[in-house]
């Protein structure tokens, strides 16, 4: 029995983790969850999976909790402090990683030095810490596994490959729902287009991040920390489809794909499960049904975000989570409608311009990289110079 | 260093396997090799690689040859009793068995009681004889490696999952020449419209076996002897462009594939190097260069010959060897212009239909069956009843 803790239960992967955990109860228990602010699902989640510990990330919530608990089930922590406590709980054997953005990193990097295995779909953790978050990880002997659609893929077309055959790995892009806008309509774009992810249905942050292709500028950077990559070995390619879900590359040529319906259930079951392949009742993938798969290259030009977190990962050291962290105060600026839609990567590309790069050997200094970014982002978007 | 003996090396696939030889001249040898009648390549390949001993199908062809190597170089062997010898030799340690029909099965299955490991090219020896090859194999612990973009692609897909997960495999198939034809065009194709296939560059039987998808039913009994499958577990599906060389899908729905440009060397190196991936300097595929990749379903109609193999697997014992015998007779008679393209499907159906089915527990009884097939088949010419 595996004792799962989820960090993020009432978000999109949240959910599907629970739902995975619950076609195994044989194999699978939540003892813990972790939830931002939707106490109202965190009740019938905390009714359903009987948890020992729940945290929220608000004090005064974390008391409406308990009130409408009444003092009965599951301990209740709060704040930050709450998060790493409960991802770090003697009974927890793996922490599913599945907050949105930055706030992520604090609990799973304290999850890892308690020797948490980790299933992985903040991939922001990876992003502003990668090289930190690894060599933790291989201190404490736990593993990483991605939940992530295309990291997932990229793991199970490792599988049973000579790690010294690989030539490169090919991620899959959607290309997101302005794929085929101009540049002048993207100008214009609303945060309500925006969020109308053609394959996938995701929580707003992640669906702007594939709108802008930032969101394949966060995984190219995760990859490469994650299977140990040089740059130039991490290709994109664009798949509207979303079927293809990423590929490895061998020096004989042969390239091993993953595929399946985009369904976020497949890649946290293979995670938990790893490396089984646990029944997840998902539709099959019938190609012939489907017709068409097709690859284009991505637009650079259009979406710069992508030349950015090239740059970044290059760059290195604090540079990533600089990148980061201001791409996550423009997606919410965006979001609130104060910039446009191209102005996200403008406002980026200007904090990391306006950033002097320091190496970052302790968490702390990556934390230190993140408010920076954010302080700068805010500032830049005061004055108007983005 | 990897002894090898290539049966049938003046043949398509023999000339691709002596030249993944000669890119790796450290880690393989051809040792012995053994062609049909082709002795001025023959001749050619002897003095490139050297080998210690050859072979020749007819003995004055072998004459011929001795007196042209002035009686020095190789030893020269003849017949099936030289490809016998030649590939049971101490000094082999590998057979590629890349001959054309049936005439494949006894060398290799006597190289498989030697204890020789096999590189399968020839897929008749596993359609007429999969058991008795498989348990032979087992016995001898000797491996047998596919050499077929498909199997290859299949063994591939298999590495690192547990094979208790797998649902299905799903092979891919080009679809031939004739896949837009229509019933009524097809019934006047003639054999240089057939053997004009569009992705791979083959010899005549296995171009034929293409247009009729009768290769495709080879290779669908092949796939479930060498990868111990129910006929339900293996699925068809229409692929023109042929770079998804096949599939297996796990019972979480996921599906791992593998792909490549179409050539040869690729599965032929694989079968050599496996577990590994040796460099092949083959082009990489591109494929945001390629664009699209089709999927159907195969018209069962029009291609009877699909069919046909369903129900002969699903027969089994001697049916198999009976569908290939008279498949071998079909495809001669449609070269050589004496029957139509419709009528290959219908010669084989006639065949398959006038025999009582027996249990082949021995080799011999394999081969009689091939032997009754092509009597049957040549009596059902003759009498013009197919």
């Amino acid at each position: 029995m595996k004792k799962i803790a989820v960090l993020g239960s009432t978000g999109s992967i949240g959910q599907s983790s629970l739902r995975v955990i619950e076609l195994n109860p044989e194999k699978y228990k939540a003892v813990a969850l972790a939830a931002g602010r939707n106490i109202d699902l965190l009740l019938q989640q905390i009714e359903k999976f009987q948890p020992e510990v729940v945290a929220i990330l608000e004090e005064d919530l974390a008391e409406r909790l308990r009130a409408r608990l009444n003092h009965t089930g599951p301990e209740v922590y709060s704040g930050e402090d709450g998060f790493v406590r409960l991802a770090t709980m003697d009974l927890v054997d793996t922490v599913i990683s599945a907050m949105t953005g930055a706030a992520g990193l604090v609990p799973t990097y304290a999850a890892i030095e308690a020797g948490k295995d980790i299933a992985l779909a903040n991939k922001e953790t990876m992003v502003m810490a990668g090289p930190l978050v690894m060599d933790q990880a291989k201190k404490q002997g736990v593993s990483i596994m991605p939940i992530d659609s295309e990291h997932s893929a990229v793991l199970q077309s490792l599988q049973g490959h000579p790690r010294e055959d690989l030539s490169r790995i090919i991620l899959t892009a959607s290309g997101g729902p302005f794929k085929e806008w101009t540049l002048e309509e993207m100008r214009g774009a609303t945060p309500e287009q925006a969020l109308k992810h053609p394959n996938w249905n995701m929580g707003p942050k992640i669906s702007i991040d594939s709108a802008t292709l930032m969101n394949k500028g966060l995984e190219l950077i995760e990859a490469k920390w994650l299977f140990d990559l040089n740059t130039d070995q991490i290709n994109i390619v664009i798949h509207p489809q979303s079927i293809v879900h990423s590929m490895v590359e061998y020096r004989d040529g042969s390239i091993i794909a993953q595929m399946g319906i985009p369904d976020m259930i497949m890649p946290i079951s293979y995670a938990l499960s790893f490396p089984r392949h646990e029944e997840t009742s998902l539709t099959r993938l019938e190609l012939d049904e489907i017709g068409t798969l097709s690859f284009e290259k991505p637009d650079l030009e259009r979406f710069e975000c992508l030349s950015l977190a090239f740059r970044a990962v290059e760059v290195g050291d604090s540079m990533p989570a600089v990148m980061n962290g201001a791409n996550e105060i423009a997606v919410e600026s965006f979001l609130n409608k104060r910039i446009g839609f191209l102005q996200i990567s403008g406002l980026i590309k200007k904090t990391m311009e306006a950033h002097q790069t320091y190496s970052v050997g302790r968490i702390e200094k990556v934390i230190e990289a993140d408010k920076w970014a954010r302080e700068k982002a805010r500032e830049l978007l005061e004055s108007g110079d983005y």
